[in-house]
């Protein structure tokens, strides 16, 4: 039987997209473990830095499938889940595939390494998609060959390297990505938008972010928090893009403890932060074009509003089509 | 190992939307071949009426992919596949399980039963998502059993329903959508709006639709043809819902040999027709609300245009989102 290892690819790249934005100051990756006959025994992605990576997460699933044992899914640190499966893994992986979007890791960072992991279970063959091009994390590849892994780098690397890109723009300088809620008819005004589930999806991003931007008209309008108050997260730093320096100090946003505001006419201060989420519509839109990496759309399958992106005519490269609940989400990059 | 049969049910469900609105008068169906160890031989769909059903064509694809003998490949009949897949099967099915979104037909109609299909060739288990409600096609079920399958009803049994729904609708009376294409920013002029593939599509629906419903403003400024040429397909008969009976008769649509082109300012011309595609925008999707069951919409993601869905409030549930090259396409039904 031929194997088609994209397809098994392509499951890891799509559960690692519903992390995106997520995962700082990780990368996002996503991971399928086969068996030796093709049949899928896992597949999962690393969801926030701290948590188990994604080889780990799909050799925990894949061995409670494989084994029903139930005393793994009791076991949620990487630490904890290293040593448990190095104990009891009793051979059961020795011919399995393993399909990660990313090189695994060789370095002991927060959690043990990846690769010496995989090396100790006798996973037989190792499909990568793209290499760590992080320092301190490479070589895990390497490592892997020595110890008489079958290794073949590539798979599918294309949709790797737009689910990594985020990771390696905030290693090399900063990820700047652009967010906005909208109705299928394209409006953005008109009170909430999304789900529950949607919002506190942003609410988990917002966490993770270190600078947040907004613009000065939306703060006087809305009267926002912009915290993380729905995953009982961390608000992160404001930049308000405003040349009118006044606002009224009771608004929301300003009453969050340990939180900086800082409001400016230009995007100067993006140069001290990583990561970091625009959130706005036409007009931010417009003034932010030529610094944001990806946008992020969230579409509610509704009609209604008023208001939306006018007089623009840009094209987009949709990166990643995702469902959270209802509404459909769309991670993108500008044509240009 | 435990199966989650609803993970290889809702593969199928998947293939089978991709061809919502083309198998006409069949229903969209979708099929999975699992082998004994939970490795996927197959996941197809029905494409068109005449042409092999979805088991049919799953059964052809792990044939291949389990022998790699490239002859089947060259059979594209239904009767030519039966023919060879029993004569030379070989029993390299008898540990496999199929999942159908809809019971096999166990009737003889323009290809021969697929419930005896599945029978001789000792398939060990049978996954469906709904039986067949059409008297002539019903009963492959009790078929089945007879035969020593085992057989289990109703798996992923909503999203099943979901997709046959058309079926159910045009067999009892009609069934009718809304198509329409936009792009991100909810705007539907100015202009092609959707891709090569996106639009190949449309005509390959218009195809198989034998009434497609136009307005008449729409036909007055666009000057349309509203066939299937993109296809090579068969032009639908026309109801250009208008009050207003005079018309350019050098419009192309009018132009178009063996269509009927039928003016009138109501829909009660709907009742002679089964498979009803209505093209419009915001005007005739408040004229049609209460006739339509679906709404299709292809998303460009791209910004531009001017008017779009305006003053109308309402909701959908998505009930399929895929990709057809650069778009984004939205089955939907409103919500009441």
């Amino acid at each position: 039987m031929v194997t088609d290892h994209s397809f098994y690819m392509n499951l890891a790249v799509e559960e690692a997209w519903k992390y995106q934005g997520l995962t700082y100051p990780n990368p996002a990756v996503g991971c399928t473990l086969r068996g030796e006959h093709g049949e899928i025994l896992a597949v999962e992605a690393h969801h926030k830095a701290g948590e188990p990576h994604a080889e780990v997460n799909a050799l925990k699933s894949a061995y409670y499938k494989l084994t029903q044992n139930k005393e793994i899914l009791q076991l949620f640190t990487s630490e904890q889940i290293h040593t448990f499966l190095l104990k009891n893994h009793n051979n059961i992986f020795k011919n399995c595939s393993l399909y990660s979007t990313l090189e695994p890791c060789s370095h002991v960072g927060k959690t043990p390494s990846c690769a010496n992991l995989i090396a100790q279970l006798g996973i037989k063959n190792l499909y990568i998609g793209v290499e760590d091009s992080n320092e301190t994390a490479a070589n895990g590849n390497a490592l892997l060959v020595q110890s008489g892994l079958h290794v073949r780098l590539h798979v599918s690397k294309e949709k790797c390297e737009d689910l990594l890109f985020p990771f390696q723009k905030f290693l090399k300088e900063r990820f700047v990505f652009f967010k906005w809620a909208q109705r299928l008819n394209g409006t953005t005004d008109g009170g909430i938008i999304s789900s529950e589930a949607s919002r506190k999806n942003v609410h988990a991003m917002r966490n993770v972010c270190d600078l947040l931007v907004i613009g000065g008209n939306t703060v006087r309008c809305d009267r926002p928090t912009l915290d993380a108050r729905l995953v009982n997260g961390k608000a992160p730093d404001i930049l308000i893009l405003s040349r009118q320096k006044e606002f009224d100090r009771s608004i929301p946003l300003f009453q969050v403890p340990n939180r900086k505001v800082i409001i400016e006419s230009d995007f100067s201060l993006l140069k001290n932060y990583k990561n970091i989420m625009i959130e706005g519509s036409a007009k931010m839109y417009e003034l932010s074009r030529d610094i944001v990496d990806y946008y992020l759309c969230y579409l509610a399958p509704a009609f209604g509003g008023e208001e939306g992106f006018k007089n623009i005519e840009d094209k987009f490269e949709i990166l990643n089509a995702g469902k959270e609940a209802e509404d459909i989400i769309l991670w993108m990059k500008r044509r240009i």
